[in-house]
């Protein structure tokens, strides 16, 4: 039954005001036991003339970029070796740590050590999960890995998880769990 | 800027405002490019005799118990091994799936599996993010993991992730990833 | 799907919010193609403090007396011939019609006119509607009479409608139609 | 002094606003004894991109037809004795009852009927009264009855009242009661 | 923290809109003790045909005028001893006080009361206040003085004061209080 | 026809919600050509677990005093030659200038300044006029002086005007204008 009403500036598209519309009701949810078709969102939209904070005028900036979005091309990019473009949707603090590894700021050392376990990687995603926490946005993606050991040799169907920070932007922090040792181990 | 006005039946706690308020904060910043303290909520209670869906009055149902807590419970009663505990937070169609098993549906079955794994292992937590995504809600845990090896060395610093998930406020899934046999590799 | 909020001030009973927000609900769907479960009524009180028309704190008049049950309580004091009681729920422009008769100003008239056609008679009510409408509150009571003709014969089953008009918790008008004449020629 | 807020789907034509907020007054004054200039009523429209009920956007279902045109236009038909538009006005389980008939379902059954009765037969309207309730739209029309006698003889000043049920734009039942028989006993 | 709603209907342009702004800011500071940044004002703007007082649509007046503008103009008219356009500014009731005058009503006695006083006077203005009290538009002017005596010997830095009312767009009333005689005396 | 919602936290009391509901009618009437009664103002409080910003709840701050009621109080002081009461309503950086004296900051500059100019002196107020603007609560005083000149002669009704700003309940600046020098020199 809850109802929510979000106040907002004029200039957000239809798919902002999807991804706006559809975390408020995931927020009624987190705390109200009520199924998603009882909770409405309604968004009252304010031409700048009509909204004043401190008795001056605001004009809207730009929508966030859909994060899920910015992560899946990023790990398309890479996956197509795509270094310029995987690049550019790092922001200059990009940290990332993969099992075994300690934190990396570069590309080029990610694949210096990837080049000794795997001849190549695809990733087939089961899940994504995107939310805003603590000043960030954050994705998981979860689900399997195929490709070839450095001998050729296939594989699939392995379990790995990412989670991958997001601020103004870009990619601030990405942390990497699987079970490729375990597989190895085996 | 944005603000945000929620509507509820009376009834929810302290707590449970916190938790509300917090959720609907931080789905707006998914969207809006704007500081937390430029995002006012305001939530609208109602006693049932104020609020009507469909000409009647409605009472609200008990808030969700917070995913995080319980999901911290149940982890702290499995490292201190009370069982009991730990199954009373299970959902009937509870499911668990470790590094380099299968799904599996009881306690039992995962003890059996740890026992050839380490002789005892500890959490060191980093971070815990929950929130409401796809009808249930999401806790994910992160840290390090610390214990001692069958042969009883000593092991600490392994990374892991928890993931779980929530409905009617039991645990139906949990996924876990770590670094053990990587480490073990090593 | 519609949502309607009302603003009263502080002071109503539950049975006042319940006819209030029953006659919202109905007002929305009648001209909204929305099931009755699609519909929320929210009612905003506010203490006379927090209520301002033209810069003055406004104090809220006492409801307006339920029309049906008024309605109700004057036919039952009629058929009990409690005449005292039933005038005393009647406007002192109060004017009534009934088949075959003018307007008539008091309740001799009624029963000088009625004694010639019935020894006897009650109602049993089918339906009762209630709602406002140019400026009065309208009741309209169906069913079937039954009763004694003068001659003692019984009759039952014979259609009747009574339209009342309520001003300011009094009656003002009522017309009644039924099928006494219809029966009788038969 | 009470304020009403609807919040509904863009999509309702000037008229259908204009049912709309008369209707709402109506409930107001229903209930609280407020002049009805006390009564503000503001609708708030909502494209579809803005209201979300369990996550996905809604749009809206066009108004429902205004009953009281509608029951107009029937008994506009059936004194022109043009069948088939007033057959289209009908639903599926249209019933009618006059006074001294039982539940009739086809206009052709009411025509028989009413040939002994009147060689013709037009309606003065002095009120229309629609709202909503129990699911329906319902419908009052009074006034008087004039026309001819089988034998050719005038009449005029009849009292008649017909209330007719609506639902999804459709009569489902009419019921009829008027003073012909008092008049003819006479 | 403060959130302001106002509701009115649509035909206010920029500048009315951000004094409407500006003046419900200030309301809420006259009391609140928040910084300006922290009170955030919202206007709601709806179409005659969503907008029902007494069940009747309203259609808006055009907005009041700038009266701080209005009396910046009279006095630069009257600087310029455009006496025609200062008169098409005042209402019919116009009363004015200078210092030792008592209440004059055209501008004729004004320019003849002054001319003994000096031989021209121009303002230099370091603030204006306007605001609405008791009905009327109220407008503060104040500064300095500069110009010549009779004898043609200059002045200047003579502090002034004025204070205006407008009702309907009109000038009503001007005080003037300022230390010409004290400079004079000294 | 313009409609107020003001949201504000828990905490006020009733002569503030008063004054805060009169500011905000006068806010509207400076722009909206509407009679006060046609005005409504509503305030919505919330406890401070019912409002975040930032995700953080909010304690109210106490409401600022009332500045005319500061104002005649500090009046009334000084009136009362009650120095000590009247200094402790002045801010450290508090500033006054009379007719023909420069800015003086202590009050025994005043009277010493005063002693050569009148014996005794008592204002009877007219009018006050009380707003924010600026960042400063602005009090306007305007009426009569009477008195006894230092020779002992009485005077009455000499107009003057005194402006105050008052910042943080505490008195910054005090203007006075008034006719003393013109009525001596006549």
């Amino acid at each position: 039954m809850p109802i929510v009403e979000a106040h907002i500036l004029e200039g957000y598209g239809p798919d902002d005001k999807k991804r706006l519309t559809s975390a408020l009701t995931d927020a009624i949810r987190f705390v109200v036991p009520a199924p998603d078709e009882a909770i409405t969102v309604m968004l009252h939209e304010y031409p700048p003339e009509n909204y004043a904070r401190g008795g001056e005028q605001r004009t809207p900036a730009p929508a966030l970029p859909d994060p899920a979005k910015l992560v899946r091309a990023y790990l398309d990019a890479m996956e197509a070796r795509d270094l310029e473009t995987a690049r550019s949707m790092l922001a200059p603090e990009f940290s990332m740590t993969f099992p075994g590894t300690g934190p990396m700021t570069t590309l080029a050392e990610l694949l210096d050590w990837a080049k000794d376990r795997y001849r190549s990687v695809a990733k087939t995603y089961e899940a994504v999960e995107a939310f805003h926490s603590e000043g960030a946005a954050v994705v998981y993606t979860r689900g399997t890995l195929s490709g070839e050991w450095p001998d050729g040799t296939p594989f699939s169907g392995i379990r790995f998880i990412d989670r991958f920070a997001i601020r103004d932007g870009r990619i601030t922090q990405q942390d990497v769990w699987n079970d490729i040792a375990e597989v190895r181990a085996q």
